[in-house]
């Protein structure tokens, strides 16, 4: 249940009666139990602006609680009315300062507003190049105050939560982090938009409970990224699931943004894919690309060269019109 | 291998000797062996016009093999340099005259020319509605004649496939039939159009292998149906695999048809999958409608009503102008 | 709902009103109605000698309607409280009447009383070994008349059923015929037992409900055999659902059977899984064993030498003391 | 690649060279490449005391560089030569002093000698219990000191790793934290035993990289816990992979704890499992076992009461003895 309670409510003695998490909004406190509570103690009412329960944990993140939320980036809206669907590219790992400069320029030439780039890579083998990490992160931050950029880098785990929260625009939550409860919890102190990329593994009510962990502690800026799941099918890398977006988009109030560059993992489908997801009618892409991918040191089969990636950044326009939205 | 050998060789000699199987073409026999067979014997050279080795037994359908097959349904042209996007639309199952009349009538009103209705179902429990069988299939048959519709069914096991080959426009093969040899060896030897299912346990490997048990008869009009595949995420029926039809659009050159209402199992979804699936630019549509889906007899959950149906056929015509393509 | 109908009642009647399954028994009429039928009407109660009903459509498989069902074959019994593990063994593919004949003369030296062999293989290419057909099967009589064996053989298309129903001692329906129609129909009018494998793709409730086709058409002689469901890990062919097993033994009464040996898919790890599967308390495994596993024509890699089965037969003594049953 | 190095070889340069990992052993360094790199330098082959290429980057993890590793947790010896097969048994959370007591003097009665519990819990919704934390941690510390037990606990992310590293006896890195290079970093840095938990989205490949992070950098203790998979199956709550434990016990070196308890989330399949895994010959087995089910706080329907507990420990010792092992 959601109870919005009177600032002058006594609020200790709420949160220990209904084992309820919160956060302070402007002219009230927001306490959320769970969901199994169904019911307002009669000596509490006088305290409660508003109430609603829910089937399930997915509360906050609820369509029935708030229709569709917006997220603002700097001057860039997504979600709410705007109809817009955003682009974020870039490479999947900063490797040098040369390769996220030429990156960066590419963005900007093309009107692109959002530099995504890996600094701290989850990486599965230990033997392999594991990101260039907090000189990564500040090669990003150069991008931004030369070029003007927004940048968008994943944390993989706590150590460097508080590092990727201070320096980055939008904090990324990888696939593999989806549960990590020390990520979601310093994320839900800040006021920073939060992308949460949905586990390979995770169902979508645990997903959209990830971003319960991010809300429930006063963060609203949080978006949802479909990424492809594992299935029994290994000629692709994952399998992106977009009845599961159908299903966000149906239920939820957050802005999705979809990545199918990681769902298909091969070049070849990228830009089909992107097209498909982009008459969802979503809020956004991520998209990998890469001045030279054969040499990209993390993958390199999936990135898109410049010139495929402008190839796509056309032909994604009259899709978008085709759907209400605009690419931006 | 595929093989290309003059009328005139020893044909039965050739079969044995590479445990081929082989259709009659017009002015060759087309022999094909397994792929791991990799040379032609000396001696058998004078009778090969044209030879092909390939990386696994996807051979007929591969795009090494033909770039891209179109099929004929009539007048209707898919597939091949068409750029159509074929509709085809009914309900789940033929329930009475009535109810496929009154569908038949719609299909007419809004210019679709391919009505689908199950007759011979599948279904899971043996305490449930299986359908009309034959009588559906007469009903069916008496639509096309009343209407000018062609007709596409479902053979769920090969006891009655002889019927529906004789029947249909177009013959089904269901998701649960998809490998039944006895379906595909009778498919195998018509030229009427099969639109295979792809099982919902089944790699893309095993799909258009089943489709090359069909081609490898002689039947060139293979249609490639994805409509879901099992996942363990069970809010939505199935989980649509697009990341899988960039694979087929890649690799092999069958027409491929979407079916978004399986892999959704709810009719909320259906249309932004749908227009999902023609932004990629495929072959065609498989879309449940049903004139009151309240009432259907099986897969209620997920079949438009009528007015629905009008607004996704209507929204689907720009998005597929802006992939290059026309619905018809 | 299960009806037990006096033999003087209205039998058409009835079924029309239930729109149920039935068959007859000694002393009444069994009909199975959809589960969602949770009364009888009033005025058919004096036909009713007993009623029950359940949550799904698992009904004449729920243990809530026999605890424990036991099979007779030959004068082998397993299931109720037989306390029997029942050892069958033999090659994938029956290839020739010598390499059929050398197992069945390993089985004889080893006091293995079935030998399992398949004659009409369900293989996912068209260019591979689809076996012996007809003429495998009747090398498979040839066995049982000379060695005495019971055999089973798998069914892999409705085109052939009738000729493995007459020939074999047990009748296996393949994993990928689990929901042929046609073979369950032709199955459920004979007596002789039926071994139902589950489709890698099916769901627990799918594969019992694939029973009730049998069992609701009379036959009472069914066999569940798990084999392997198909999941993102592809170090192995499939993975076996034990999970799945303690399900079935709690909630159906069919005697269990596992085959380790299509799960696992390399020969090194079949003797610890079948230990694994007998010490589940299970009625029955299915193990490929072969004279010269190297040149086997299919499952080349999962098929025990005669040596290696010998070995695993010793183990599984202790391990089915353990447990309290007996290996046979 | 793995390769020992003197002590007097210049490290630094082989390490930049090779891209290496590395960690310090008695008489060598030992430095671990990528698997991509197949040979040494000629000029580098005078500082090599030993060197052995493999096929993956599981390679310390690998049976091809050690048979088999074993590992002491005071007196208790698992894997090597030891035919122990050890029990771990607990509530799935400390959730009052009294309970962890209970429990502790139940492991007592009962011979056990490892006590588990969770004390930081990855909760999947942030409106459910989250566990006691530090104040649970040193519940746990007391019943150690006071009852002699070793104690198991889990780490769900970095922010309280080194608590944990500290205070537990064996550091468990839960199935949600196994991607989570802050808690495996740590891991590798101490001599303590660690447990690593399969994701329930990960492929065994991925599984033995994440024990390849730890035994990398220099911390050779690590077990390897299966406790099931998430497929499309949803009648159990996960799918334990035993085929996958087959392929562990072939091919790496680690020893191998099972944990049926999660695997099955409900407590009648338990004791059947728990026979089934320890007939593979496993090292070890994690049971959940409450002092009263009904009103734990977390994982209530898997968790056994004493008098299952009891009644599963004795009927594995002849399952133990079956197969060549012994409980303890």
């Amino acid at each position: 249940m959601i109870l919005h309670i009177k600032k002058n409510a006594p609020l200790q003695l709420l949160l220990d009666f209904y084992k309820a998490a919160y956060f302070e909004a402007e002219e009230t406190y927001v306490l959320i139990t769970s969901s199994s509570v169904k019911e307002i103690e009669t000596s509490h009412k006088e305290y409660v602006d508003y109430n609603k329960t829910f089937e399930s944990d997915i509360q906050l993140a609820s369509k029935d609680y708030i229709t569709k939320r917006s997220i603002q980036i700097g001057d860039i809206l997504i979600g709410g009315q705007s109809n817009n669907t955003l682009m974020i590219t870039g490479p999947c790992s900063v490797e040098s300062m040369e390769q996220i400069e030429t990156s960066a320029q590419f963005l900007i030439k093309n009107n692109i507003k959002i530099l995504r780039a890996g600094c701290f890579k989850p990486r599965t083998s230990p033997y392999t190049f594991q990101g260039l990490g907090s000189k990564g992160l500040d090669m990003l931050v150069e991008m931004r105050e030369k070029y003007g950029l927004k940048i968008i880098t994943e944390a993989k785990d706590a150590t460097h939560i508080d590092e990727v929260i201070e320096k980055s625009d939008i904090i990324q939550i990888g696939a593999k982090a989806m549960y990590d409860h020390g990520i979601l919890k310093a994320c839900s102190k800040t006021q920073k938009p939060v992308l949460i990329k949905r586990g390979f593994g995770s169902t979508l009510q645990e997903f959209v409970q990830s971003a319960e962990f991010v809300l429930s502690g006063g963060n609203p800026n949080v978006m949802l990224c479909e990424r492809g799941i594992r299935t029994f099918e290994n000629k692709t890398r994952f399998t992106l699931d977009l009845c599961g977006v159908s299903y966000l988009k149906e239920y939820t109030n957050l802005p999705i943004i979809l990545d199918p560059s990681h769902a298909m993992g091969y070049r070849y489908g990228v830009a089909d894919l992107a097209r498909a997801c982009v008459a969802m009618g979503i809020d956004g892409l991520l998209i990998e690309s890469h001045p030279n991918p054969k040499v990209a040191q993390s993958d390199a089969s999936q990135q898109l060269d410049f010139d495929q990636f402008v190839a796509l950044q056309n032909s994604l326009i009259p899709v978008a019109e085709a759907v209400g939205m605009q690419m931006i």
